[in-house]
Order: structure tokens, then C-alpha cells, then sequence
């Protein structure tokens, strides 16, 4: 097995002690096998097949983007500046209905080059063909939490279809890739699945012991709606429902009252906030700083690059750190620390994952990333916490391994083939349009 | 007089029309001599000296950031999280205490590096030392509206011998560097300097015919304050000491009540909005919509590198365009090209500029910049003033021209030395801290 020793780098593990250093790290196969201050024991440089001088890299750990739909990176730009009904109605629903499963392996073929070269190593991925998007996975190196998304607004017929692919789709693909593919059961939200087709997720949820993901609260009129029409607001409608019984990750969570947060709080609930495409669609701001101080695990995503229109988990990073404080009229609120956990370690906890990755710590599995710290925007050398959450973007990223192996290597894609991809991606989208 | 021509480039020219196309653009000496779609005509190809292939790259006019401190950039990540008094009465100005001419020219180089490579040609800088930022900006080729800000809260003697400081430094730098720097005059804000200091600065500018730049309605607290001390609020005291009688740049304005907006947009106040900044002192959201609708030019800044923490207009930019939506509701407010116009023509607008740069127009200064398009986040080719306005940073930025003079070239520094000025300024960094 090979046993790479990186030398004289900067490091922040994001630990509980937030250790930052400088030293030296250990991979032996898929795993870290050790790092430490200063230089490497003469232990580890004997055991190590191969070494990389860290001299001017800052190593940590790799990015967890947890809402996503990797497919609709073919939309990026097509439909802007519109209200979340009119867009997802009139604008992004009928372009995917014309999707093929080439279109979803070229868009999240897409947007598995952009998560890779701006230091996003694992992403939650919920959209339609997810085969294809599995294949993407396998093929790209990175890792990920999968998941049909079921919108049940259809005859009996065919939700049962849906939900038999959705349950195929989990069974399949569990555990593959070496491990780096792990599913999750979703109907897509309250409002665009009745109760009793909920339920029947939560139930497959439980058979097959998996964990769920659903959009929730979004926007003020589905949560209005949801009362209207059940009687409840969202949090407590999916708790009836019993969705809480199961590990349980939800998207957006903007619209949400005092109680919803204790409710989510106490049936561990985690929250996958996503800024942009929240300010983008004029949806709102969520409530961040309350939900963290509830204990709420808070963890961050994209969405899709056609309502956000990039996949830079930095930049999300950046706008977690800075809106609450701008809104809430509190500076102190999510400090940079506190951003750059919700981008790692939050993430990785939110998907079950956090023993896993999401941290540099010896036995945890190696999904790393390099930035490269010569740059004018990383001077001075004050803090790398705080550069890492207000000055970095994900094009500061040099170098990104997966499971010890490296996709990204000064900038270049290793799995997969950029240049065929962004021609098949365009390709792909001239005909969804034409 | 050297004459370039550019074939086969993707150009965003930023006129009324927001005219974008697949062309051609000529720069002759420092002025864009023409532009058109498809092929160069015959005679723009024999008078060319030198030609260019344009492909894979978008041109658009550089960005113009109007409001910041340069020198400050030594100060980068020394301290976050903290509210604005508090930051700047215990961090920021005790440090800056102790700077030299030395920090201010290499904390400035430092700046302009940043700056050059993410994409801005032209900037607004209020700080002390200013005949050192100038040198920066006569060695990197930059663009720039240079004012030296004075605190007036000082003995009269001092007070006196710091508006002479301004004076002589306005007088010595206008139309400096080949026409690129221009100057203004800059009481550093009403709530640091008493209304009789102010009335001297408004004469200055008067006696000199020059522009005025000043912080404004930053926080609820400066506001309340001003209230109590002179009773009125910012605009309407600046206006009774007939400050807005001159051309007048407005930094932050964030605190505005609908009557302080009219007077604005009555006195042709322009205003520099500051989102990333305002958003990390938690300042608040200033109400950039309205001050638009009611006709005012709204442009945009980074503020300080101490407060942001970097100089990539393009994340003001982005930022623009996504928090006013999410903070107001609506969905269409400040779409993508309003928000560029923001980064380009609205800035140069603001600082007397506007027939000058901020478009890409025929007689106009050849202060543009070219970005890379082969990058995923550019995939498809929907739309590029989406791409600009949402997807873009300032890393995508290969190329950079100011006044027909290349300053960047593939991502490198033509005028600055990057390896030296990076070296210098934490210098100077660990000397202020020690």
C-alpha cells in the first residue's frame, strides 16, 4: 500500500482545538495515518513510498457540500432574477422534463469538475437518474450522500414507480465505490408530496435503515400553504409524519419559528443552509445563528449552479460568515471558526459521515485539499482561519484528494477529462433548449 | 503609437444597449480606437502593429472600485468579528498609528497586485500618505482617484497642518501619471470631524474645483449621533454645509430614511455601496434598490482588505445582485446587469469618469480585461452577463489593460514585482505587530 508523507506544510485540521500548524501529514492507502508539528518522526519518513513538499500549501480538510442537484448544472444562467415558483415552474421543470440520463451524467459530469477544482470533496446529490449520477461518482474519485428525489404531484401509478426507483436506487448503490457512495431516502417536500406518499418514505426509510433528505420552508407561501392544507407548519407536519424518527437532513429551513427550531433541535435534526440560492431567490435569510445556538447542526450547501450560478462551497463559506452578522446587526455571530466548520466538519456530521471525514485526524479517512498560500489575498500571514472563511476563494485550490487518492493536482484534473466535458455539457444543454 | 487588434473575441461592452458579441476591438495608443462583431474589416488588419487572438476569452471593461483604503491591506485577517467602533478604536487605529509612508506604499503595492489580478483598472483610495499611493500607481499603471481622509478630531494646529497635507497632495497628484490619477477632497466622515473643519474642505474644493468623497451613514450609531451633536441627520447636515454643492462620492450610506434618498438623488450624490463590508461590521443593508429607483448612481467598493478581507470587485459584484433580493423579497431587484453596471459604468460615473472608462467604446480609455471562459463554471453559454454577474470571480481574470497598457498577462503581474511586494508587506506587517 502506498504511504505518502507531505513535509512542511501549513495545517488546519478543523479539530475540536482548531489545531493549525505547520508539519507534516501521513496517508497510507485511503486513510491518514498520522500528522504532527514540526518535521516528520524518522519512523515516517522511512515508512513513507512517497513525498510532497507542503512548503506553501495550506492543507485541510476537504469540503462537504450537502444540498445539491448536480444534473442542473446545465441550466446555470438559463432563467435569472425571477420568484422561486415562476423559475422552478416555468423555467426549470419543463427543461429538465427533457432530460436523459446523458444529460444528468454530463451535468453532474459538470459539476463534479467545478466541486473538485474549487476543494469540494464530498457532495448530497438529489435529483432524477441517479444511476448516472453514481456513475459519475465511481468515475470522478469524490464522495458522496445520494438520492432520488421523489415530487409525488403525479397518479398513484406513477408515484409508486418513483418510489420503487427511489428504494432500487439506495438498495443499488449503498456502499459502492469503494465506500464513497452512501444514499439517503427523499421526497422532494411537503408541498410537492401528500402526506400519505411521505409516509411511505419514512417507512423505506426504515426498512432499509437510511437516512432522509428534503427541501423544507423554503419560501413563506409553502409554509403558508402547508398550513392551509394540513393544518401544521412544515417542521411539525414531517415530524407527524414521522420522518424525525429517521436521521433526517433537511435543505433551506429559511421560515422557521421559535418552536420549529427547539423541534429540530430535539429530534437532531441537521439543517443544510444554502445563502445564495436563498438571497438569489429572493426566498430569505434563515435563521443560522438560532438554529446553531439550539444545537442545531448547520451545515452547508449550493444548491444547483442554475440558483446560485457556481459551486464554490468557499464562497458560501464567506457569505455564511458574513449575511448574519450584516442581518442580525451582530458582528459576532458566526465567526469565522464557526463558518469554516459549517463548510467541513458540520457537513460531515449532517450526512453521517462525521467520524469519517470532515477533519484531519489520524484514522479518519484522507478527503484532503491544498490551497496554495502565495497569493496577495492570503498577505499577511495574520490568520488562516479567517483567510480561509474571508479571503479564499476555490480557486485558491491547488491540490484535492478523495479517499488518499488525488483528483486535482496544481489546478489539473486527474479522473476526469475537463475538456470533453465541457463540450459534451454544452452540447447537452443546446439541445435541451433547442 | 502601437495599434493592438483582437480577433475573434467574446466582448461585453457595457454601453446603454449592454451590447454583447462575438468581434473585434482595435487600441490604438491608450483609446479603443473601435470594436465590432464578426471579423476585423481589412483595414483594421493593416493598420494593426500587433494582433491578438481573442478565443476563449471574454473583454469587458475593468472594474472600477470605489472605496477603499489600500494601505490597510497590512492589516488583512488582524481582527474579525468585531463591531465597527470597537474594530477601528482598538485594532485598527492603534496599528495604524504606527504606520510609516513605508506601510502605506507596500501595503498599497500589495493592494494594487490584489486588485490588477481580480480585474480592477480603476480605484477610489482615501487614506494618509497618499503621495506613496500615488507612486503605486504611477509604477503598476493602475487608474486612480486618490484623496487624502482627514480625522478632524485634533488640535486646530494639527487640523490645520492635515487639510494642508490634503491640499498640497491634491494639488501635486492631479492629472499625475499620464492623466491616470485624478484627486478629490475627503473629510473622512461627519462623525470625525466638526462642521467648521468640514466647511474648510468644501472651500478647498471649491478653490481647487475638485470632487469630494467622504464615510456616511455607516452605522445606526454615527447617525444617531450626528442627530444628537448637530441636529440633523448625515445628508441633510453635509448638504447645509454645502458639501453636495461639489461632485460627491458617498461612501456606505447605509442608514438612509426616504428623504435623505431624494436629497441624494436631487443633489446628484453619488453613492459607493459597500455589501461585503457592511455585512461583516454588521453596518447593516443599505437600501441600494430604492437609491437606484430614486435615480441615484449607486457604484460599488471592497472597502479596506482589513474589513472584507479581499479586493475582488466581483464578489461585491455577485453580492449586489443576491443580497437585495433576499433582504427585500423581490426576486428582480438589481438583476445581473445592473449589478455589473454597478462594478463598471455606474463607478467610473461616480467619480467623474464616465466618458472616459467603464465601457468599451470607441474613444474611450482601453482600460479593459479579459477572462478565461474554458472553466466549468462558464458552462453553458447561456447567458454571460449572468455568468459576470453570478459565476464569475476575480481569479477567472487572465488579462489586464489600463489606458492601452497590458498589466496582466495570463495571471502574471507586468508593472509589479509580486514575489518582492508579497515579502515586503508582511515585513511590514510583523514590524507594526511587534
Amino acid at each position: 500500500m502506498t504511504r505518502l508523507l507531505i513535509n512542511n506544510g501549513t495545517f488546519v485540521t478543523m479539530d475540536d482545538q482548531l489545531s493549525k500548524f505547520q508539519g507534516w501529514m501521513a496517508v497510507e492507502g485511503s486513510t491518514i495515518a498520522g500528522l504532527g508539528e514540526g518535521e516528520a518522526p524518522d519512523k515516517e519518513k522511512e515508512l513513507a513510498s512517497e513525498v510532497m513538499d507542503g512548503s506553501g500549501l495550506l492543507f485541510m480538510p476537504g469540503l462537504v457540500n450537502t444540498h445539491g442537484h448536480a444534473g442542473m448544472s446545465l441550466l446555470r444562467g438559463l432563467a435569472d432574477d425571477l420568484a422561486l415558483q415562476d423559475w422552478l415552474q416555468n423555467h426549470m421543470w419543463p427543461t429538465e422534463a427533457k432530460y436523459t440520463g446523458d444529460d444528468v451524467y454530463w451535468g453532474s459530469s459538470l459539476a463534479a469538475a467545478e466541486m473538485i477544482k474549487s476543494g469540494t470533496t464530498t457532495f448530497v446529490d438529489m435529483y432524477d437518474h441517479m444511476h448516472r449520477v453514481a456513475e459519475v461518482v465511481e468515475q470522478s474519485g469524490l464522495r458522496a450522500s445520494l438520492t432520488r428525489g421523489v415530487i409525488g404531484l403525479c397518479p398513484e401509478d406513477v408515484q409508486k414507480a418513483k418510489l420503487a426507483d427511489a428504494i432500487q436506487f439506495a438498495k443499488d448503490w449503498h456502499g459502492q465505490a469503494d465506500g464513497r457512495v452512501s444514499v439517503m431516502i427523499s421526497p422532494h417536500a411537503p408541498y410537492t408530496c401528500p402526506p400519505d406518499f411521505i409516509l411511505k418514505f419514512v417507512e423505506a426509510a426504515h426498512d432499509l435503515d437510511l437516512p432522509m433528505h428534503t427541501h423544507m420552508s423554503e419560501t413563506i407561501a409553502e409554509v403558508e400553504q402547508n398550513v392551509r392544507d394540513y393544518g401544521f407548519r412544515p417542521v411539525e407536519h414531517l415530524d407527524r409524519l414521522g420522518m424525525f424518527s429517521r436521521p433526517t437532513l433537511v435543505a433551506h429551513a429559511v421560515h422557521l419559528n421559535d418552536e420549529e427550531i427547539a423541534l429540530l433541535a430535539e429530534r437532531n435534526v441537521a439543517v443544510s443552509h444554502n445563502p445564495v440560492s436563498n438571497l438569489k431567490l429572493a426566498s430569505g435569510v434563515a435563521r443560522v445563528p438560532e438554529l446553531l445556538k439550539a444545537g442545531v447542526t448547520v451545515s452547508l450547501g449550493t444548491d444547483s449552479a442554475a440558483s446560485n450560478n457556481n459551486l464554490d462551497l468557499f464562497q458560501e463559506i464567506t457569505l455564511a460568515a458574513l449575511l448574519h452578522k450584516g442581518v442580525s446587526g451582530d458582528p459576532t455571530v458566526i465567526p469565522a471558526a464557526e463558518a469554516l466548520r459549517m463548510g467541513t466538519v458540520y457537513g460531515a456530521r449532517s450526512i453521517g459521515l462525521g467520524d469519517t471525514v470532515g477533519q484531519l485526524k489520524a484514522g479518519m479517512k484522507a478527503d484532503f485539499i491544498a490551497l496554495s498560500l502565495t497569493k496577495p489575498h492570503f498577505v499577511p500571514h495574520t490568520d488562516y482561519v479567517s483567510h480561509l472563511a474571508y479571503a479564499a476563494r476555490g480557486s485558491d485550490v491547488a491540490h484535492v484528494w478523495v479517499n488518499g487518492k488525488q483528483l486535482l493536482r496544481n489546478g489539473q484534473l486527474l479522473t476526469l477529462d475537463e475538456e470533453k466535458i465541457l463540450a459534451e455539457a454544452e452540447r447537452c444543454f443546446q439541445r435541451l433548449r433547442g
